[in-house]
């Protein structure tokens, strides 16, 4: 089984922190092709920087389609382009988010999700709510922007700890689901510290994604996610067009 | 006061016929600059095409700043964008879909949204649950491609009617949203024809826009909306960057 | 464009200043005609005073038919008499809460809404749920007696101010609602010290009805809103009889 | 104990089949004072009759405090001015709708309330979703208006039970709830023929006002039912000033 | 009329106590048959305990047939196994904590539910969304054990008021509801020192038991609550198969 | 990976067929210990059955711990006691319910589940809604007894078929779950007929309860599902207690 792991960001050292999650939990047959946008923002903090990065990812699944993969993962809390992704795949195709907060559902009543910056937010918590985990679930922010995350002096941990003590202390949240691919390498050691469980969600979204391919299961074509209209793009997008007119 | 009107697909046509719906309900005062994105797919049907659109919607808002606008309008029922939009601009930003459920909020207790393609209905509903008018509005699909509604011998208009005749009879739909951009130029008819409320829009957007403008209002910048953040943006995409390095 | 103003509370320096706000902010074309109910007590705070209200509220919405009106605005936030007011008119009506939480959905994703009295604060939250804010918005009191907002010496604005800091502090709040219409003088200076969109009810009223008249849209007779049917009224009630009889 | 069983219209034979309704369920130590409202429609069909209903139960509830109740019960499905009536009364006031389906909830998972016209149902089913139960009831109307049912000629129980039969036929209904007062009469008949509960409103709210009596409990004084503020109430509603200026 | 008042766990103390307070409230013809169950735990605290309790409950439900009973309570705040109850049985079965939040409705718009232990108290909160209170109701613990509350000198009383007090302070709550069958001799003196309703559950479901009775109603034997089917139950079950085969 | 799969009925034929799908999917370090309840009813059809039948669930989850299981799955599509599971164990246990429904949440945005009878379309449409998915997701009853799925001539394919048909037909669903543990062997073909996904619970919780156990994850021991409190259990339920009296 071959896993798409693509960041939509352009920044190749949270690719690789990923890439070194994903193989650690992936099952013994399970390869992890490791991709990152070749355009687009450094991070993605908001909906500005999500909206950019999307042709950038979309762009990677398509190119990787040569080579073959049989799911791919979103490796962004944000669940950037997900929707879009799952229309122009046949495989399945899975996020951060939505993996990692459905996993928590099975571990947890009430848990609580912490993220990086404020403006991450409410962006999240409304994914949550679509995910149907809005009345289990709350957002924190932990005031820390995504870069800092790669970078081992800034402060960025002890933040991140204050904030799962909040969750703890005053959410009387079960779990903590860690709302950052870049977070990805600290689940381990806070689920020790804090003796609940800690869900990362690279790591969720490849069982995920293993689960879907070996079930046999693809996004559903019907409706929502039926594979794009030909039709013509124009200027910049135009190699975006969904199916190029045959000859 | 000048509202930017962006059609974030690629047809001039439909620009042509929204702007001349806009102008049609535009105040004395307001002047509506026609802009058609200049990259991406002709028309917007699912989420694989909203997203591919984005950049180039965002270009024309950028681009559009150097002769200026007070708000924009964002010419797509999907809100294609919209939130991104909202973190570039200082100035209001609205959407159709919004615009459209908040308008019908205030003339009836339950409506219903006729949009186009099954593959946009489950979109819409999204939409339209997020702006918290899930428990009041239905939406339905008429089967109708959006680029046939620019074509009189299509028979979309009669696929529109007979699914405004479904939503009153079964839904008990009070007042009738019109679910696509490209249908702004039937409102007034479809109304008299069928003595309930119809909702268009591109006529609700500009006067949202309006009032936004006049009321000295404009999207917080306080957390989900704030301005994007500094960083660099890579390969084709680069010229997104939110602030470009001063000299 | 005649709008309507009515006063549902029975005192005029309230409706003077509403009336000053109303015009501040109403289209070049658009005339408010400023209304004080007859009847009813001096102001609104809780269901008593609004049931008792409604009477004198609908009293001239009849009588002020004579002279002709295009829409009418319902000057009180608990949005007193609405359902009953759009039943009785052929033309829209507006109330202040709707409006103003529709307005405030235009330009963040979370807002605080602020009023007067705790036994308020309930009745607008429930307003805000059936509006479908409930999960964006919190109501919040400042303990402030609404005719207390009539006298500058009353402390109220220190205790609103408190509210408002609070809200933004504990809520997340990207704007704020001010909760009564005796605050709308207030809306504009608040701004400028906080930093975020402060929406007053009436002034989104009055551009919420210019709309709707703008765009030829008026209430739905169909179902909810259908005209009061003739029927006999007895008593101190009978001329609220909604037809009399024909000679 | 003493129960006032108040009927917002004015139609005095309506009364008097709830007051025997209401007799017929009542403990062994429980008296029924059967008032009628002596100003305002003589019917409530909708939000306008509602409202112009409203004072004239609230004189009711006053002028009988000289001989004294323990509870009171508003007798029209639409729960008309319950909340009013809590904030003026100290003991318990209960609708019709909230007690059947608060009722109607202890006996099956989902239900439908069969009410009269077309425009009560969406006014019923806001009312069935502020009680919680707008996620396991449908709320469907019969065609009847509500004097049809004073009149044994008129094929409102023909109308009545076709309605039932498709409640029980497409939402899957274990139970019905008769969503007008006037159909009081015909509950238990209508349980023998279709084998699932009826429940009836006139008998549920006896039963709920009882009950809160026994338990020596009444409404709330804290924020949302506070007692109304003494404040001036001008014109034809001074007589419903709260609380008259003392000597 | 017959109720049968089953405490699902194994403690008779606290049966004693809840019989008391069944006795003190119920109607001049009502008599109170208390069970305790015969076998599971002393206490039920969690998902665990209740789920061994059911087995004993349903085993009194069905011996005490014999004798007859026109309604079953089931005294357990968790309302442990009560939609098997009510496959079980012919008559009306109601459980503590329904009837409390369906009794404080009719109270206050706001309440709080103060229970014993944290492990009950999300348990708790989703029995209260499936009974539709989840908008207008908070659940607390007060860190109390069950069995604590039989003793006076465990200080359960003093953390019980502590918590009433936060929730009074910090939930605007407008009326408290015991959220233990242990804690039902002490509404009376709290309602007296805090000055709001004191709702118990076990007094409240002897009323709607009552009431059920009184009006003819039982539960919907119609699709959830049909009778179970006779089939083959196994071993230590074995007597529990809903129809023995007959000779 | 060692996964405890426990039929929580008795019926051995189900369980075989259950280890069968199970074996199908499971990875290649993964086995199945499939175990069947030694008390209780042979199939699991409403309350009444779930409730009898988890004793002899827990009584296996026990058992068995002497051999050891890293994860334990509980046959059964009504998630028969789930809750009371995860406080039992320190290792993962998975519902077939919400195992299914959280993976058509990955591949469809609107689905529905066919199950059984009647009697247990409202029990599985609460843990739909309890799981979050009750915005996306409709249930349907197909009228087949569980044990008629062991019975290739009852006729009980046809019925679900035709169910299944009505789900794509009038709900626009764009997946189907299958919504008994007795279907799992026809997940395959169903697909391969309809052309949508068709989602299997057992095979759906194996791979759950395989991502838990690879990603290090279990249960949340804070609050909800703490670990059962050492206290007595009386009569037959005795070696429940959860923790003997050491000597």
């Amino acid at each position: 089984m071959r896993l798409l792991l693509i960041n939509p960001n352009t920044t190749a050292s949270m690719t690789e922190k990923a890439a070194i999650a994903a193989r650690a939990v992936a099952g013994p047959g399970t390869e992890i092709i490791a991709a990152t946008s070749q355009m687009g923002p450094a991070s993605i903090e908001g909906y500005y920087d999500g909206a950019i990065a999307v042709p950038g990812m979309l762009r990677e699944l398509k190119e990787r389609q040569a080579t073959g993969y049989d799911a791919a993962i979103i490796c962004c809390f944000d669940d950037t382009g997900l929707e879009a992704a799952r229309m122009f795949c046949d495989v399945p195709v899975v996020g951060l988010c939505e993996s990692a907060v459905a996993t928590a559902g099975f571990l947890a009543q009430r848990f609580s999700v912490v993220t990086t910056l404020e403006r991450s937010r409410i962006l999240i918590d409304n994914l949550v709510q679509r995910y149907g985990m809005g009345g289990r679930a709350r957002v924190r922010a932990s005031d820390i922007p995504v870069l800092e995350l790669e970078d081992p002096l800034s402060g960025a941990i002890g933040k991140l700890r204050a904030e799962i003590e909040r969750a703890l202390a005053e959410d009387g949240a079960e779990a903590i689901v860690l709302g950052c691919a870049g977070m990805t390498d600290l689940a381990r050691e806070l689920q020790s510290i804090y003796g609940v469980p800690v869900v990362d969600g690279v790591a969720a979204a490849i069982k995920q994604a293993e689960a879907l391919v070996s079930l046999g299961l693809s996004t559903s074509k019907r409706s929502s996610y039926a594979s794009p209209l030909p039709k013509p793009f124009l200027g910049a997008m135009q190699d975006f067009a969904p199916t190029p007119v045959l000859a």
